[in-house]
């Protein structure tokens, strides 16, 4: 069987050496005589994966000592509870980018008082400034990096007093970026790090100290911090096809090597979406996502008639979501370029045939 | 490479089969030319999966329409918060028989009154009754149905007017009960169900209804019950494990048949540890567990001995956990009945050598 063109959204295609070593490890790890799934997360072999994990990541993301990496569970979904359980102490402010911008708002409130300095909500979610004017008083600043719904992508980060907290669900690892001017970040691993079922957390020491007290102990960052994300039982595979996908990365340069095939596959797409009239790429020029290319056509029926028509194509995922509808191609680190270039060539003969 | 002998604690021994179909489905699931770790939680694949694995826990345990199945995350030690977040009232009691009732209790207390009828710190966690004098006006009566640590079981659940909520974790599905008697269950998957990084809850339709409101959106059961455990990201790779050691269940013969057999492998284990006085089991007869067996030596010296022992025979995880030391073998479902015979053996030959 020919290996798919997976274009989905998340849980997305993961690179073929992390999932090769995953089927040989499951069975039998290390020659070991038992699987990765079958061992201790307190066996000096699950300590090693993770703490060779924390450190690829580290090295790859350029942080120090003052940054904690966790490897929790719950998804970004959880995170959008928590860093105001934890962290909201009066107010915080929320530049609105869309839907996830919104999920983590509508948590926040239920903690303190959320100011809102930028909503993209009158422009459909397709553009945003680069310079916003944040609440003087504001606890911590939170953004999205990159929203896989609308296909909008934050290029340049607002400076700002307070910690800023970012949602790096789906571009984490996938960009340079200065890591660790970030007082939190979390990601669920599901688009570039790794499988569902892990969720990314980087944690910096000032804003750790400012963690609110008579939280339960799951719920606070400390408990995870203090005992290395081992204080109950890790999602022990996970963080192993996490490790195995950051040593990946490290294979391919690093993420500034990444970043580069990332603007080329991207490139190649947008430049056949600018093409043709027929399509209408969502997102202003100014905030292309290099991860999620959303676009719609002149009419639902075109739209169906390409889904229908890649399907035979063995490509998969190219629905655009729900809430918004259109198509929508997920290109994360590990969407090989034949893949982009296999949409780019489909798309270029139906914009050419309808045009 | 011989299978090792696997007695860890859980993560733990997983049965072959599933081990193979879970090898197999992490490249090319179905032939779709997708690894089941790269399909959207969305498509029909994950959505079949998921209720395969709902429908079949179902037919295991013997429940109606008026439970529902939840795969969620975060262990039971979220779960421990969670429960009384969502149904603690007032007052609840708890019948503590050791460490993982200590904990349930411990952020039980940040959300009401906790009663504790029972407590068996004054005996080691060694033994307990099976009646108790609940509160009238409890919300909940809570218990742990097997305690990894002191290697106890509940053999009888108490009668409650009050919905019995139940830590499940490290024997779910090794042994018939009336799973409907239950309010709630809940259990990390990675003793008898699958891998860390699953917590199946089932929760009954009473209980849901009396739900606090003011809760965050992925802490409130009905979320997860209203969505199908889809309402974000579900843990993907591990549902679809789990779902395939409930059909290796199933193929086993249910849990009757499956209960039998560790009845038999328990058995073998203390009958050696009775037969020497080397040996001191120390669970009190009436509630020796069949899951995780717990004895210590004469002296420490003759534990680590056979410790390191084990060790040359491929035998792993007999150490007894942290907080209490001595050995503890592990005999999940999954244990095969071989391993158990091998550390009979070595047991019978270390206790006729040192007697």
């Amino acid at each position: 069987m020919a290996k798919a063109h997976n274009f989905f959204a998340g849980p997305a295609v993961l690179p073929k050496p992390v999932l090769e070593a995953a089927a040989k490890a499951v069975t039998n790890y290390k020659d070991l005589g038992m699987g990765v799934v079958e061992i201790s997360h307190r066996s000096k072999d699950f300590v090693e994966i993770h703490d060779q994990a924390v450190a690829d990541m580290k090295e790859l993301m350029g942080l120090g000592d003052d940054h904690h990496v966790l490897f929790l569970s719950g998804g970004a979904s959880t995170q959008f509870a928590l860093v105001p359980m934890n962290f909201l102490h009066n107010s915080a402010d929320f530049i609105d980018t869309g839907r996830w911008s919104i999920k983590a708002i509508d948590e926040a409130q239920m903690f303190g008082n959320v100011n809102v300095p930028f909503s993209g909500k009158d422009n459909g979610y397709s553009a945003f400034p680069t310079k916003f004017e944040f609440d003087e008083d504001a606890d911590y600043v939170h953004v999205t990096s990159n929203n896989t719904v609308a296909g909008t992508q934050m290029k340049v980060f607002p400076e700002t007093n307070a910690p800023l907290v970012c949602d790096m669900s789906s571009d984490m690892l996938s960009r340079e970026l200065n890591f660790s001017d970030f007082g939190f970040i979390y990601a669920g691993a599901q688009k570039n790090m790794g499988p569902a079922g892990v969720t990314v957390v980087i944690i910096r020491n000032d804003l750790l100290e400012k963690q609110k007290s008579g939280l339960p102990t799951m719920m606070r960052y400390s408990t995870h911090v203090k005992k290395a994300s081992a204080y109950n039982t890790p999602p022990v595979y996970g963080v192993f096809m996490v490790g195995q996908v950051l040593k990946w990365i490290k294979d391919q340069g690093g993420v500034k090597a990444v970043e580069k095939v990332n603007e080329e596959k991207a490139g190649m797409l947008y430049d056949v979406l600018d093409k043709y009239e027929l399509f209408k790429p969502h997102a202003h020029k100014d905030v292309r996502s290099t991860m999620n290319v959303t676009w719609r056509m002149s009419t639902e029926e075109l739209e169906s008639e390409f889904l229908a028509l890649a399907s035979e194509h063995n490509m998969y995922g190219l629905k655009g979501h729900r809430s918004v509808g259109g198509l929508r191609a997920s290109i994360y680190n590990a969407c090989p370029v034949e893949s982009v270039k296999a949409l780019c060539e489909l798309l270029e003969d139906f914009g050419s045939k309808n045009s």
